[in-house]
């Protein structure tokens, strides 16, 4: 099955980011492509850095060796998070803004692993596996913000 | 567990859209951000009027309060409705036409919920929940207009 | 259910092409309604070979006839396939590019039945079901090809 909650100590440390080209400039944005270890929200957050994004939104879809999501649980104040290994992502759906002058990534993903069987959610981390996943970017003009509302304890991009 | 059959007579008495901002315009369309209790297919269908939308596409996620989801019986001729409450919208895919001079909008997703099992479909009514949900739009420049095909008793967006 | 491991004869033969249109053109790429018996990832070929186009990103949904995801094992090398039948397209999201100088289409979904349980992966076919199903196709001026990593034996998008 996908689900492991155990962790696995050599995967944190072994995330990198080498120096290779990980996207292009197209009409619309960017296109990138992550490679093994790659880790997504980390590549994405660099984009924003590097490009000087005011904003975009993003789709992909790829292999993941680590997929973790989060299902915000109200009464705690915290994410209860899953963890699930070397699964195909079959979609993958975000925004790009600032919070607190750095980048702030937004993205919801679906995977599937050997059983086809799918599990998604609110992605809190993500980690390329054995092959590749691309992410088509679409870059917008405004510098939008994200502001946590303190009612509901989210984090709103705000217009 | 997500599914739950019984009506909540309060949530439909309780959709509403306020004059606060929902949008705005962007290179390729509009950016979207709708919060607790907005009504999305109704908020599209409104951007849809006011803007003038020829047509066009959308990408979006966040967080539904309700989701409800249809799948059509040919027998019966009707969609088998099911509603999934206080879910992630891990993903929206959808466009946006005209059918009898209104807009038209047709829209799939799929939703999680704590046990981060997914389930999808195409969507008959989706209210944002306690956080929001963000959508991305492309603006088309041809008018487009949806016909049901009598042969198949579905509704389809003609080029 | 949707799984159903026997192949039904019938279906490969009656895929087919007819004259009819199928996509236009729009101010980012393209936009295409495939309906019943079509074949998606064929017709996503044949867009690319028409219109010449160097690269290009996609995301779909509608409704499918027959789905074959399929899962890699990286000790058998393969694909392990399997086939959904009648089913309702959540998402669908992918790219264009060449390969061998034929065009190469990646494509990840996820669809869903009756049940509206989510199944999904990575899209060796698929055929439209009576319905439709429609693409949103945005172009990218860059020709990009892909290539198989001999080290991983998966065919990755180069920049």
């Amino acid at each position: 099955m996908l689900d492991q909650t155990q962790t696995r100590p050599e995967d944190s440390a072994s995330i990198q980011t080498s120096p290779r080209k990980r996207y292009i400039k197209t009409k619309a944005g960017f296109l990138m492509v992550l490679r093994h270890r790659d880790d997504v929200l980390g590549c994405l957050a660099q984009l924003a850095e590097t490009e000087k994004l005011a904003s975009a939104s993003f789709v992909g879809m790829g292999f993941v060796h680590r997929a973790t999501f989060g299902f915000y649980d109200f009464v705690k104040k915290a994410f209860d998070p899953k963890t699930f290994y070397d699964a195909e992502l079959a979609s993958m759906t975000g925004t790009i803004a600032w919070q607190n002058g750095k980048p702030s990534i937004h993205a919801h993903g679906v995977v599937s692993d050997a059983s086809f069987a799918a599990v998604g959610g609110h992605v809190l981390e993500l980690e390329v596996g054995t092959g590749s996943l691309e992410i088509t970017i679409t870059a917008h003009d405004q510098r939008l913000e994200r502001e946590i509302d303190p009612g509901i304890q989210a984090n709103i991009l705000g217009l």
